[in-house]
C-alpha cells in the first residue's frame, strides 16, 4: 500500500475541526454548504453527528456555517455572514495560497488563467477571488479551451497561471508549452499541492512493480480520478469506491501476484482497510 | 529565397549608424570593441572606411567608441568613458529589453537564469547588467548545466528566466519543462526576438517544400548556426559562408530540383546575391 494513500492534512483538518465544532456547540446547528469532502461515507458520518450538508442555507435558520476545504467565493461568505450565520473558514491552506496567487496576478495586471475544471468548487472560489481585482480571469480545463483565448493572450502579452491543487502536472506542462511562444511575459505558480504531487509520484513508482493497481475513492473526487488516469498509463488499474465494488473484479485479483493500492485525499482510512481485508479474502 | 533572410533591423541600424558617424566625424578615430556583427566581410568593409575593430582599446588614444548591437557590461562602458572616449551605444533595442528584464528579475529577488552560451557577448552583457542587483545570476546553455543548480532552484523557489535574443525556442521550452515541477514561482520572459522567430518559422516552412536548404552566414554567428541546426531536422541542409563555399556542393545542387535559401541576421545582401547567382550558374 502506498504510504501517501488517503486523507491529506487539509481534509483531515476539515473533518476533525467540523466534528470538534459540533461537539463544542451541541445546542447550535452546524451547516456545511456543499459536501465537506467528496466522499458520501464521510458525509453520512457527519450527518449522524448532526452536521447538516446542504446546497443552499435555508431561510429563517441560524447556527454555524462551515466553509469547506475547497474554499468559497468571498461574496458568498459575506452573504452567509449577513444572514446571521457564524462562519468558520476551513479552506485548505494550500487552496488559500492559490487564491492569494490568483489575486496577486490580477492585481499585477496579468491575464489570469486558472487551470482546472470550471465546475470544481475550488476553481469557482479561486476565480471569484481573482475577479474582485480583474475581469480578465479565465478557467482552462484543457488545451482546446485555451485556443479560444489565443488572440487575447497574444495582444495582452502578460499571462499569469495558477493550477487547481489536485490537478495533473501534465496539464500545467502542456498549457505552459502552448503559452511560451505567444506570451512575452509568463508568470507561473505551480500550485499543485505537495500532497497531490507526492501521492502521484509514489503511486507511479508502485505501479511500475505491480501487476494491478487498485485506486480507492469517490468517482466524484477530482484527485482520485486523476490518480486512476495516471496509473492506467503504467499498469492495469481499477478505480473502486468501496470494498463492495471488488466483487466484479475477483478474477482480475486472483490472476495476479502483485497488487498495489492507493487512495485519494478524500478516502477515509476505514474504507481503505476494508478494501485490503476483502482483497486478502479473495 | 526566404523573405526574412539577411540583416535584421538591429544589425542594419548598427552598421548604418557606424558608417554615418565616421562620415560625419572624418577627423576622429572610430573604434569598435569586438566585431560589430559576426561577419568578416562587413568588418573588412568598415576597416576600409577607417573604422577600427579591436579587442581592447589602446592606451593614449581618443575618439569615438561604438557599443555594438550585442551590448556591453555597464562597468566596461564606464571604463571606456573614463578613459576619455566618446561612447555611442548601438545596443539592439531588443537586446536592451532583455537586459532590462534581467535587471527587473534581479530586483524582484528572483534567481535569474539567462539561457544562452556563456561566452556570447550578448549573454555576457545581460549577465553583467543583472549582477549589478543580484549575485544569483546564472547562464544556462543546456539542460545538463541546469542540473547543477537543481538544489539551489528548489530552495530558492522563485525563478526568473530570460533567453538570448537569437536562441532556439526549444531551449526555452526544455528549460521551462525542467523548472515547472521544482520551482513554485516561475517568471519567464520569452525574449527571443521577433526577427529570429520569423526567420526560423519562415525557413522551416520553406524547408518542408525544398529538396535542399542553403543557409548563408558566418559559422561564428549564433543565429545562423541555430538556423542550420533547425533545418537539418527537416531536410538536407548546407551551411556556407560565401558563394565560394558552393564549389564542394556542386553535385548536391545539380541533383535536386527545389532549393530554399535563407541567411542569418548578420549576412549582408550582396553575399546572398552572389550565392544565388552562383547557384543559377551551377
Amino acid at each position: 500500500m502506498a504510504q501517501c494513500a488517503g486523507f491529506c492534512y487539509g481534509v483531515k483538518r476539515a473533518v476533525e475541526t467540523t466534528k470538534k465544532i459540533k461537539a463544542e456547540n451541541p445546542s447550535k446547528k452546524v451547516w456545511i454548504l456543499g459536501e465537506l469532502i467528496h466522499n458520501s461515507h464521510v458525509i453520512k458520518e457527519l450527518e449522524n453527528l448532526g452536521i447538516i450538508t446542504v446546497d443552499e442555507l435555508p431561510e429563517n435558520e441560524t447556527g454555524i456555517c462551515i466553509v469547506r476545504s475547497h474554499g468559497m467565493a468571498p461574496q458568498k461568505i459575506k452573504e452567509i455572514s449577513d444572514k446571521g450565520f457564524e462562519v468558520v473558514d476551513l479552506t485548505c491552506l494550500d487552496v488559500k495560497k492559490v487564491q492569494q496567487k490568483a489575486i496577486q496576478l490580477a492585481q499585477e495586471d496579468f491575464l489570469v488563467l486558472i487551470l482546472g475544471k470550471p465546475e470544481h468548487p475550488e476553481v469557482v472560489a479561486i476565480k471569484a477571488n481573482a475577479e474582485l481585482y480583474s475581469n480578465k480571469v479565465y478557467v482552462i480545463p484543457n488545451i482546446e479551451t485555451l485556443e479560444n483565448f489565443r488572440n487575447e493572450i497574444k495582444s495582452y502579452k502578460r499571462v499569469g497561471v495558477v493550477i487547481q491543487t489536485t490537478q495533473k502536472p501534465e496539464l500545467l506542462q502542456s498549457v505552459v508549452n502552448y503559452l511560451l511562444p505567444i506570451a512575452s511575459e509568463l508568470k507561473v505558480f505551480n500550485t499543485i499541492c505537495k500532497s497531490t504531487t507526492m501521492r502521484q509520484q509514489e503511486a507511479k513508482e508502485l505501479a511500475k512493480t505491480s501487476d494491478l493497481m487498485i485506486v480507492v475513492g469517490s468517482k466524484q473526487s477530482a484527485n482520485t480520478t486523476h490518480l486512476a488516469e495516471i496509473l492506467k498509463n503504467i499498469t492495469n488499474t481499477i478505480h473502486i469506491e468501496t470494498a463492495q465494488d471488488l466483487v466484479q473484479f475477483e478474477d482480475d485479483i486472483k490472476n495476479v501476484s502483485n497488487i498495489g493500492i492507493t487512495a485519494g485525499a478524500s478516502t477515509p482510512d476505514n474504507i481503505i482497510k476494508e478494501v485490503i481485508e476483502k482483497i486478502n479474502k479473495i
